[in-house]
């Protein structure tokens, strides 16, 4: 198993990109090529005991910037995503994983990989921490404008993806709406309801389409694939993203605001002291819990639809989210979430 | 000042709705006129003590559930919602307020007090708490499916609400999209963009629009007004809800399950006492903040574009939640917001 991974992209490359392409090939055991400026890479690569991993580095003198256009990738030729898509059409790696700029890594795989026939836009998707169970939400971005067609083959990649990756059978498969009842929703969401019910139906049914579900509910696990354009699931992932940051910064800025507030913190202090022993307990859950909301941990969005394993992720992604990125990519080549696809589809 | 309240609306009416009435009106120096059966909300009232209140009754035979059509109200004619309405229509109240079925409440609105004139589609608003500022987000259900002009006509009236509720000159307004560059967005973003621009510009200006918000930054308060078809708006907010709902009780479920995690808590009980004192001075701040991001607190959504004050409360309204209803009916009423919505509109 062999992942090329963009070691130019994203906000801390190729530092961040190369110390957790080290770390995913020690924990993983996994062969990796680093695609960028062989010297950078190179120079990081030797902070690094890199004894026992198999690491090769490829050359690619260009790079496509975080703020670059989209269409930047069919200029720069040879930047690193470019010469990684095609390491990867090649067959010479399993799946591709970058952090770089996520409409250029679109636009790449979209060029060099092409799409899976039958699948007329590939779609971003979005590993969401519901409760009990993740699901996986698309798309998030990758289509702002959508027909009730597409809805129905991201729900139909969505649920390859969450029986091989969630390991989930028979996913249940819902759809972003303002109502539950199937009369609610855009015109674009009745008209996708019909369809997806259709599918739903007959001796071989591509999905198991539970219904609408509303935004109350994503949380709550009531479906293992969420589909929705990638309009709302974009602004859906960003209110989360934004959601979180505020709880936390508000309690954060009023419980350490104003002199009251810290004395009253500085009175805590006996206390905690005293609570030690039972927070250390605590600590194992509060670690699992962070873990299972922690976009570090989960590591990329996965790019549907098109011919090959291509995970995106986070732009701010540190070593621990790059291979946790990595891991993700693995996973979905190891899993042949690809060829399942393309059976879901009705061409495997 | 006199305020129309649907004493049968809500998942709790009468008792919390004539609860939260009789608060109101002390709270707030308001009189009040109930609509509903007699009998029942008498009975209620009876429970109170209402001297030197001014709380009137009006008979409503009907009652639209919260579960039936919208349409319900056209043949209800009788029901609390119609008769309300038709109070307020005749000048015998200066707003009127609903915990109840929102759907019948908008199609009630419509019937009996109509259109401004120059609004195409009234749209529901829902003051959102952001930091550290709160935010108006319109429309969050009214209509699914948009045209820019709708989106434009949604910024003015949320501009006309910016100004007079939260008191801030000259609000400005974010459009809803999955970027924030100009190019961003789905086709009704893209065309919405361009012409809210336009309305910007000039010696007397509709509005004061700063660009396209993201997701993530409704609740950095970058804008006093947040415009968005009532599709992703309804979203947005449900999913708000939710996730506020999941976060806290993620946080409970995890951290008093299984025997060892009941054991840590134990051990932090005698830490816990050592804390009171600090924990007592913090309480100001703690209920401060619960304050700010509890519906029971903000207590109902304005419905803009009708020809009257109207707001719609929460189906689960408590006393409390109504009380708050109560009190944003009064306000909205006392600033004049439909007259400054006409004003805005150009027709004023």
């Amino acid at each position: 198993m062999r992942i090329i991974v963009d070691a130019m992209g994203g906000d801390h490359a190729p530092e961040a990109v190369v110390d957790g392409a080290v770390r995913a090939a020690r924990a993983y055991g996994v062969d990796i090529t680093l695609v960028g400026r062989q010297a950078d890479v190179a120079r990081e690569l030797a902070k690094h005991d890199t004894q026992g991993l198999n690491l090769d580095i490829v050359q690619a003198s260009e790079v496509v910037a975080m703020e670059e256009h989209t269409l930047a990738v069919k200029e720069k030729k040879d930047s690193s995503l470019v010469v990684g898509m095609r390491l990867l059409r090649q067959g010479q790696g399993d799946a591709f994983a970058s952090a770089g700029n996520s409409g250029a890594v679109m636009a790449a795989a979209l060029f060099n990989l092409g799409r899976i026939k039958g699948i007329d836009r590939p779609a971003l998707g979005s590993i969401y921490p519901a409760a009990p169970n993740k699901c996986i939400l698309l798309d998030i971005g990758a289509n702002t404008d959508c027909k009730p067609e597409f809805l129905l083959q991201f729900a139909i990649m969505g649920t390859a993806y969450a029986e091989r990756i969630f390991g989930v059978a028979n996913p249940r498969v819902g759809l972003v709406s303002n109502g539950e009842e199937a009369d609610k929703g855009s015109m674009l969401v009745r008209d996708t309801y019909k369809i997806m019910q259709a599918a739903s139906q007959g001796d071989k049914p591509l999905l198991r389409f539970v219904g609408n579900v509303e935004g109350k509910d994503l949380a709550r696990g009531l479906a293992d694939v969420v589909v929705t354009d990638g309009f709302t699931g974009n602004v859906m992932v960003k209110l989360t993203e934004g959601l979180v940051a505020f709880i936390f910064g508000l309690l954060k800025d009023e419980l350490t605001g104003g002199w009251l507030n810290k004395l009253a913190l500085l009175l805590l202090l006996p206390g905690l002291m005293l609570m030690l022993p039972g927070l250390l307990l605590l600590l194992p859950t509060i670690r699992r819990l962070a873990k299972r909301v922690s976009w570090r941990e989960i590591g990329g969005a996965p790019l549907l639809g098109v011919d090959g394993v291509v995970i995106i992720g986070h732009g701010r992604s540190d070593a621990r989210a790059i291979q946790s990125m990595i891991r993700q990519a693995k996973i979905a080549a190891e899993q042949g979430l690809v060829q399942r696809i393309k059976e879901g589809i009705g061409n495997g």
